[in-house]
């Protein structure tokens, strides 16, 4: 059994390569590569150190597994001028091998291809007052509703659900059973995962002798270009106005954001990040694992917020922040710190006590 | 493009009222509106500050926004006696400006309207031992099980499964992809958003040898009248009896609830809440964001969970809970003040230390 | 009503059984239970000690329920020798009564049955070059893509996608709206409930010039044999090579599992647990509620983490960690010690101070 069969890609996909046509690759894109070992070796894939075999291409970025370069069957490696590598092995070495493997992984292996419709599997569900713009793939088992419109080359998968008079852009791609509640604007070239509901109501209620009344959610979500959002995410619709997600942004899995929260451009939000409703948050923002954000504060543009971090106050421009409630990064090592001492800062005072009772009494048997 | 192109109401939708109807709309409801402005001035919709247009209501509730009265575009604003408001803006002032809103909302948009299946779309999969109430709508690509019970008015979106023997009550609205297990009691008004699952099977394994043995979850999921619940969230079946949730409780999304954990009547649970099994929750409780619960506690009635809290006791009724963890949060308040304030403790151990070591020097020299 | 009509049981699949039959299965099991009562008594279903009616069994093993004995209605109850129990209550005595309510549950109502596709409901959506295995049963609103492979004996809920090239084991068993994309593997006998989304892309960006560049995700998924997952999860794909789940591992709901991730057998993940990517997680390892592991770290077997717990360092096999930033649960009891101490040391430092004040003060007097 080959790789390919393991993996899946047809052989029609397939694209090889000499690692003089891959070297030449790397020059057009900026890159520097010098190579080490034979220019006409064929190059079939890029795979990992570990699961390599020969005829594919592996990359050492991270020291930690240095290790592995003895036992990689890969017939080449792309790795950092300088660094040992055992001999037998083609080497492409060049000075950002992780920018050079997503080149070389683009290059032999492109992006995922979605196959038209076939005409045996019955048509999507499409409301007669629906747009649908040319070349949009919309399978089987999906429903459009009322005055949506859908963008040019979208391609939308079973299961997904578009409701009422949304707007989705050109070259949308929507996974399985993504769901948009009505009214909600999605820009080009937008990517969402499988079960991710957009559009919902937030938590509005207004609480009326001891029940909460239901506000109705009258606002909406906008999405800007470029935004890929991962599996299992929800974005509440706004209470009025929108929720809005900038240009670029990408989120991963789990992920919830509250009604009226405005994010910025280019952000990176990792799984299960939570932010409540009313927060604006700025450009190239990156917040960590399972971090959160409390209602009603701005975060600024180029924030870090580390893994776990709860942010209660506004976060300044440029800053990082760790910690529960989320403090500097610097305020919050000196904490852990000192938190990590409090043992020996427990003995000392003993100590002190004792010295002091002892000094104590020496003045007293002198008075 | 006027508001309504954007926002998507459509033309026959749209309520108008002049300022003059809408105080007498809040009087009915008991509020005691006084309107500084003209009568006869028409309203079209309500919106934010930020993004109301000409002919539209705006509020200030928060008093953090007030500098957004100065550059509004509305024409009227609902908010407090006293608070200063720029010439040309006509106001009504209200000592409660959010309920007065949720009200105005309510009269000139109401609530999500659901179209009725039209003929051209397919019927849905219904079970010939299903029984479906009057007047209920069920889209095309919902399946209904085995001798399920749907109740009147009911609306259940395109991609919902409701399992075998399941009862569902009147008036409820099941976005799309919403699941639900065999023998799931919902009951009237319930609404659930898209991609949630009721009642499937909870971590429930013994230790065998080593590895893990299913035990069969007997147990169903109970859900009260005038419940709703958020996106993707998940609630486990019980092992045997049931897990319930109580009437008028509201769910954000992506929150897990164990199985066998019972929650009381109109508690509010905010994104990303995490229950374990065999929990008790009392009523009027409300969880914020991202806070978990262990197995087997008890929390008391209207008892406050703060953000990202850790709860791992019994928590008595009408306390405030906050950290990992949880602690009432007076205690919580004081520990965080001091750890704070570790920095300054250890240079004061410092300087007591000096001070000591030269009083014992004074004394051994004078010895 | 009777308990089968709110449970839903139909009543061809009830089986019953006197309580010398339940000891005697018990016997075969392994177990030594000592029966109290009447032999010849029938029971119909296992409940809990709340919930359970006349014909019923009940158990009794955390001694916190204990209570519970004195109102239950149900016929028998097994419980550990020497426990009191309510005269007139058949006992079955067992050193392991969890064990043996397990056994019971198994024996008297068995595992959920999944009925046959029925003719009226139309075909699944099943790609001409995918190959089903004998006695699959595939409910309609299932999408089967391009030569995937889907086991014998396997159960797929209608609203479930199965990409391209996917490998489905055998006795597989799939709740509804599950989404499994491109390429992945699943093992043999392994569930995965409604809306959990198995092999979407991860987090995989390269920064150029401020954004954010998608590296294609060509790895994938496999899952080995006896897996189950929970709902609403997501495992992302490697970008090279794989993401991993070994035999018998079980996730709760609500759980994200970054690409690259391998995770070892027989597991148990708790719901909410996030881990990062390039995470290798050894064989029976627990993670509580909530807790996450960032990147690129090595988690040993039989390693036990903690509910919130945020781990940023390896962990040793057998080690117990807690805490944010996760250390040995011993270090993490000290540390909660101390910091619940942190007033009573501020108020000796106070004292200390003015004690030596005073030295200093009796010292400069007598200079």
């Amino acid at each position: 059994m080959n790789w390919y069969e393991t993996h899946g890609l047809e052989a029609q996909d397939v694209k090889q390569a000499t690692l003089a046509q891959l070297c030449d690759t790397l020059r057009e894109r900026g890159l520097c590569p010098e190579l080490h070992g034979d220019p006409q070796r064929v190059i079939t894939a890029v795979n990992t150190l570990e699961d390599a075999l020969e005829g594919q291409i592996s990359f050492l970025s991270n020291p930690k597994y240095e290790r592995l370069l003895q036992e990689t069957r890969a017939s080449a490696v792309v790795l950092r001028p300088g660094v040992e590598a055992p001999r037998g092995l083609d080497l492409i070495r060049v000075e950002d091998p992780y920018a050079a493997i997503t080149i070389l992984i683009v290059e032999l292996h492109g992006y995922r291809r979605h196959r038209p419709p076939r005409a045996d599997e019955g048509p999507p569900n499409i409301a007669p007052t629906a747009v649908i713009g040319p070349n949009a793939r919309i399978y089987p088992g999906v429903t459009i509703d009322d005055e949506a419109r859908i963008g040019a080359d979208a391609v939308i998968y079973p299961g997904c659900y578009i409701g009422p008079r949304c707007r989705i852009g050109d070259q949308v791609l929507l996974y399985p059973n993504v769901v948009i509640y009505d009214d909600t604007h999605v820009g080009d070239r937008v990517t969402i995962h499988a079960n991710t509901v957009i559009g919902e109501d937030g938590l509005g209620y207004a609480p009326v002798a001891g029940r909460w009344i239901k506000i109705p959610q009258i606002g909406r979500v906008t999405i800007g270009d470029d935004v890929e959002i991962g599996a299992n995410c929800a974005v509440d619709r706004a209470t009025l106005g929108q929720t809005s997600i900038g240009n670029g942004t990408k989120f991963s899995n789990l992920i919830t954001i509250g009604h009226g929260t405005r994010i910025g451009a280019h952000c990176l939000f990792v799984g299960q990040v939570g932010l409540a409703g009313s927060v604006t948050v700025g450009d190239h923002v990156t917040l960590a694992g399972q971090a959160g954000v409390v209602g009603h504060i701005r975060i600024g543009d180029r924030v870090t917020v580390g893994a776990k971090a709860g942010v209660t106050n506004n976060v300044p421009d440029g800053e990082t922040v760790l910690g529960q409630p989320a403090i500097p990064i610097r305020d919050m090592r000196r904490q852990v710190a000192y938190i990590g001492r409090l043992g020996e800062m427990h003995k000392t005072i003993k100590r002190l006590e004792e010295r002091l009772a002892e000094l104590e009494a020496q003045l007293r048997a002198k008075a």
